[in-house]
């Protein structure tokens, strides 16, 4: 590894009266050597050892608001997930005033995380569907057997959805064990795509201990799953891209326990960065989100910048599925295509179980107006 | 796992006009069932699977400000770290105006989770110190050779240090990668002991990767650690806590990564919640957190708070020591005693670099301060 570099811009709103330029030192000192500045050896500085600040521009119209470019030595993150995470947001994390709103990796760091091993594309050729947005949802509530949530499953897939998820809060509970939950339901999923002769696949929430998890993944892969539902923050950022990697599985990233790095515009993470830039460049082929207007805090921009960072051009990344969540129905359907276009993974939880008492009723509506959405909006 | 109960309090401050009772029947159903109301089978509000409101009390002159305590089945958080926490905070955290300030868990699941296996008086015992707090320092810059900081911690053995940590920066990088690091820094301070006659432990920061992360706690264990660095939020809030538990290893918990729950105060957790109550519970027996009135944004009153939860009393678990730092320095050490009393870890990092070019000089004049600030006071 070279000593190249990568940059963070940070947006900064100092909450004392010191200079901009001391609060970006600061942020340079933190999140490397971590010691006071007089106490850094020369050699250090000559090496590049601690963070540089490339630039500081303040924000039209904004006082005391700032975009602090800082490059670090991609070295001291070292290609490692938790390494690269404490370089970025460690102690600073601990301060006031500090907004990660862009990150410019190098070639060598894209090649070594790797991105989305299937992305789009090879989402999209596995279950042979093209031309519209991916038709998916989460399987709930927590507290029903094995037995009804295959049922469930297999009255969605019936139904034609492509895409089911656990519900998050599925864990390995015992009213449906992660082993015995996985194989019903891959089983009712079989039957069902025989009898359709299509394909739907399903996400198991892989969320065990450290000892337990690499045994659900393997489990989840035996049994014929296609991608596991991954919670980075409950189970260790590199964890779950690790196994699925090592898997051959397909990652749909889940945001539980991840909202305190974004609620506070002046601090933390946009949604952008740890949903989409991050969570691509680790291997999310698919990225859960909140969608605006549901039941959860992100605006609108937030949401389309979080689907641009995901699905936009980055070299040497294939693209990620945007999944807007949280609240959506079959009545906004149009609304959503209209918002995210076709290359999205449309999420319709909870308002499933309320349309209608027949899984494969509800699915199907939900395709169908999926369907005439895309055909309205292609004439 | 019987289906006793245990109980959160969330202060909440509602972002709109709705009811308190419609926000504390949000939080009882995201974090469970997490579908709508309406949906909800009706064995599953009798079975108690949904959240349960116990009390919502307003906050004597706070308007708009409520103590809304809920209880929740224990079997649907199952005793396992990455499960609880979607149940605590999962996707409640991308909400707004929610903070976790109580949490008290059933006897099972203090049994379960287990707490510290040291503890205070553990520690004390293998390092043969009673009755002054323990003096602690990590060892940096990130980018020395393993032998600089191999000859760093042999200073800071021979001059008396309890506890020498790696910074939280020091992770597998090629400067010092691990193992290499490990056995070096073992080996000085093994020569340091046989030299002083007393003991210094060392703990080396534990972020490695998924693959490599417990072949370094195996490897931190035949070298003859006493205990890791475990910085939850970058490795998974389980892995670190289980690895130590199965290799016999003392648990020093560092902070970096987990700032963004703390720094709103009305959403999040409090420091007290997650860096004392959680960790100590996951096994923390040392919890390192940035002492007020250093480069850090807790306030005197949460690190007291914090403090309390480590070392308080706690049915079935044995209290941990709080470890303030974050541009701690010699001369305050007087204060800190006051502030702290006795069972504390005290760490300064970069201000003994600054002290002495010697690390031995350094080290001597922080534990002589410390013994002197402990005798004036028993006078």
């Amino acid at each position: 590894m070279t000593a190249e570099r990568f940059f963070v811009t940070y947006r900064v709103t100092p909450d004392d009266s010191r200079p901009i330029e001391a609060h970006a030192k600061d942020i340079c000192i933190e999140e490397t050597v971590e010691i006071p500045e007089d106490a850094i050896p020369a050699s250090h500085w000559e090496q590049g050892i601690v963070g540089i600040v490339e630039s500081i521009v303040e924000r039209t119209g904004q006082p005391n608001d700032y975009d602090v470019r800082i490059s670090y030595r991609a070295d001291i993150a070292n290609n490692e997930i938790p390494n690269l995470l404490n370089v970025l947001f460690g102690n600073i994390s601990i301060r006031r005033g500090i907004k990660i709103i862009d990150i410019q990796f190098t070639d060598e760091q894209v090649k070594a995380f790797g991105g989305p091993r299937f992305g789009i594309d090879g989402i999209r050729q596995a279950l042979n569907v093209q031309g519209r947005p991916l038709a998916t949802t989460a399987i709930k509530p927590l507290g029903l057997s094995a037995k009804e949530l295959a049922a469930l499953c297999g009255g969605y897939a019936r139904g034609g959805l492509d895409v089911i998820k656990d519900d998050h809060g599925l864990i390995d509970q015992h009213f449906h064990p992660f082993e015995d939950r996985v194989s019903r339901i891959q089983d009712a999923i079989r039957d069902a795509n025989a009898k359709t002769g299509r394909l739907t696949h399903y996400y198991p929430m892989l969320a065990g201990r450290f000892d337990t998890i690499e045994k659900q993944a393997a489990f989840a892969k035996a049994q014929g799953c296609f991608g596991v539902l991954v919670p980075p923050m409950l189970i260790g950022p590199d964890t779950g891209f690790y196994l699925a990697r090592k898997y051959d599985l397909a990652v749909m990233t889940h945001p539980t326990f991840t909202g305190t790095h974004f609620h506070d515009p002046r601090h933390g993470m946009t949604p952008a960065i740890l949903l989409g830039t991050l969570f691509r460049l680790f291997g999310a082929d698919i990225s859960v989100f909140p969608n605006y207007g549901g039941r959860f805090t992100f605006s609108e921009a937030e949401c389309q910048d979080l689907a641009s960072a995901l699905r936009g051009p980055a070299v040497g990344l294939k693209s990620a599925f945007p999944s807007p969540a949280g609240g959506m129905t079959i009545e906004k359907v149009g609304a959503m295509l209209d918002a995210y276009g076709e290359d999205t993974a449309l999420l319709i939880g909870g308002a499933l179980l309320r349309y209608s008492p027949d899984p494969e009723v509800s699915a199907r509506a939900f395709v169908t107006a999926l369907e005439q959405a895309v055909s309205t909006k292609k004439v």
